[in-house]
């Protein structure tokens, strides 16, 4: 298990999401209070795009986020307005730099929270399947960057939505093929920099939590007096694994097998089903 | 927060203690059950005699112990008589492998779980009372390891309990001076190798929790069937910041305010009084 | 570019060849004479025997050998009789332990010098060919990792030599498939802890260096107050990338394109002839 | 012995200086062509200062500068007019984040070259001499950070250079007294945010070697194709351990016994005389 967040909007320094706030990221990374592993401490990353246009600069690191002084430092430094941080709970591939989220290919980063079951023995058939071009930037050896790979395989550039459906319904696939019952859990983020994409589903219909948080006006009319929400814009929006903070009424549940795209303009929220190859 | 273990017998795999027992020390690194503080993963530690009475090896390693590599493997290699391992969960000193414990004096090893209070404001009155040809050995920047300093200072070589009684009393002294209420909190494994001291005790008389494994031929009355205990000798013992394994009545509270000796013959149990410089 | 040593003879600790002969393999970590990079700091492994027959212990590190705290340590209590030793400079695959050597399948162990050329360009072909059972024990993302499965896939276990000249056929013929003219570079060791097989081979005939010692009784003869030589048997033989120590006369150049075979009875050295697919 | 350098001017990528000149810092770090010892492989560090004003960030690793991914990312992304950048080969003291440079304290960096000779045995005398306030500050065990407390303990904010020649005077008078013949060498780079002061100094007169950068309308006028040069303000300054990249005539060295300070308006280079206690 993992959690993670994604934050687009007004630039902000990154400590006031990953820090700040009560059950903050890195307070969840020691003490998570809605996963099925408490513990997070297997590696963190962050990415970051800058009001340049370029792509996004990613930190990554080994250790339990709670403790990493870089980390620290940085995030009371880096200002931007989207960013997307990690925290890892390894079920089983190793705690490396390489097998720490965000993945990145050009612009998109991608984070993934669950896991592909039995990923032991459906991986060689899932490698096989990435666009040979994309084979050699894999570069970890978890289900999630593979995932990743898959998408993108599948037109993550192009379509995202329809591409993690491709995904999910060739891991499936896959999976039942092999005799795996639920092969697919996940609440996935993935970002070109402009729109977040933000997925929350699984094969058993009972996925991973997954919140995005309130419009900043209805959250604004009713804490007039949080100094945050003044200075925010508007299309300020953040998705996370579990609600950071105490404000109730700042958080409402992704539902179940749906997912939401963060972008100017109204913000969207849909079903996701699955796409058989 | 950390929690430490000490174990004196017939020679096991490292991993009997560390890895197979339910509630092992590297599970405690990620749930630890008893303390303050459920997650223990700010580094870990061990350190092993030979049969050839050789100085201990120490292997420290500043990542969770729940996910290291190369202390699985170790531990499936290495067998000791005697050995001692810690995992550690830092109060505000950095994580680094000069903090980790346990520190090493010549033949001496020394395992602490507790803190100096207000450790900032006391270190250099501490540090100042070591002997100066001590001082140079002195790696890191943890209270314990200044503990360990002091006690070495104050005679631990000849008369173990009496230097352990001294340091304290040196601590609480300097401490009070400071203004500070209840500067020490521990419980301390000392051993040269040949014997093994635990210490519990805190300035306010509610120290962390310890105990001591109840005597093996009882233990053999008591599960006839378990094999491990067939195969250990008579004056096999073990120390241990919280109990290991399921077995009832397999383990007894060191009581608040005291000390054990793990020896050749009968085990030692007494009071423990600091004694003021 | 890297370098390694196998030891195969009476039991030694294993800092008599990583820490105290001259030009060392812990000194070629910061400084190497014969290498193209003088530098192999990318990380390190050993593996070592014990004598009771199971299967070897591996410890590896990411940091450079020389810096390494708890390699001297072991280094200075583990004593066996097989061991192999590795220092690592990347070639671009990322610093981490499950690309460190030496590589591990049951009692198997798998040390390599040099690269595969263009390896991002072949790696699909070469990975595909694997085993489809051994594939999901493929932990790193190295060049040598995947030789090492496909020796394998290939038969190690049977018939090594054989295995790796199979091996080193289809990486020749798909390197060449893909325009690179010469896709091989290597020296190779492997063991079953029992036998030593060690390999000198490139594609373009220059490959890189690998000696291994004169035979005991020899050596003796030169030097006769040399006290290691006096107490190790006369089948103590070790293969290293580049001379440890200063005795003149002590190491014999592998001739290019050959392999040699260090067990009980007489050693072998023959010519090494790549099968094509 | 170790490697560093300070930049001083209109805003660049942390890139330019660390990584794209030809003999760059960070091919210093496996390469380095004028120091005593080639690698400087055990941890790095840079710091930067904003353009708001703010207190320094500091980012420091434990590894090899070559291989850090984070610090190749962090370079590609961060812009400041005033950084500083360091490579370490440890003369003894641990591979640690806590004894990499550059050491921060408030608003003000340090950085050093060189060592105290015999440090251990002069350590303890050193470190009484801190200011009690500032003690608990320090967080490693180098003698570099011991050099930037004294000078902290003598004014270093007030009166920079006296500061610094009152700590050299001071150490050297502590190492006569035990005998330590030469006890001082170093180069050193301090800077609070705004100007930088850089010292070159050793008791026996034969200092590390160090360079500031020819002034840029100098330069300009000899090289009128530089695209660099025509980008850069007129202040711009770089202090280096060893030239960077290849522009004959671009570097001068800092003479024997002697300091530089870059500023706004004609910077200065004068004699370094440590004053006795």
């Amino acid at each position: 298990m993992c959690r993670w967040l994604a934050y687009s909007g007004s630039p902000i320094l990154l400590e006031e999401l990953l820090y700040k706030p009560r059950f903050s990221l890195i307070d969840q990374s020691r003490h998570a209070r809605m996963g099925v592993e408490t513990t997070n401490g297997d590696g963190f990353g962050v990415g970051w795009y800058g009001l340049d246009g370029t792509a996004p600069t990613v930190f990554r690191g080994v250790g339990p986020a709670w403790g990493d002084v870089n980390l620290r430092e940085l995030s009371a430094s880096v200002s931007s307005p989207l960013f997307v941080a990690h925290i890892r709970a390894s079920t089983g591939t190793p705690v490396q730099q390489s097998n720490c989220h965000p993945f990145r290919h050009g612009r998109w980063l991608w984070l993934h929270n669950g896991s592909v079951r039995q990923f032991a023995t459906v991986k060689r058939d899932l490698v096989l399947a990435v666009d040979p071009e994309l084979y050699p930037f894999i570069a970890g050896s978890t289900d999630s960057e593979v995932m990743f790979y898959l998408a993108l395989t599948s037109g993550l550039h192009e379509k995202p939505v329809e591409a993690v459906e491709r995904m999910v319904g060739f891991v499936e696939a896959t999976g039942r093929r092999h005799g795996v019952e639920h092969p697919v859990q996940m609440t996935v983020a993935t970002t070109d920099g402009d729109r977040v994409w933000a997925f929350r589903y699984s094969s058993e219909g009972n996925s991973r939590s997954l919140y995005y948080s309130t419009v900043v006006h209805t959250l604004r009319d009713m804490y007039p007096d949080n100094e945050i929400l003044q200075r925010v814009s508007d299309e300020t929006r953040i998705v996370v694994s579990e609600p950071l903070g105490e404000l109730v009424g700042a958080w409402q549940p992704v539902p179940e097998s749906s997912y939401g795209v963060i972008q100017k303009g109204a913000d969207e929220l849909a079903a996701f089903r699955p796409i058989l190859p």
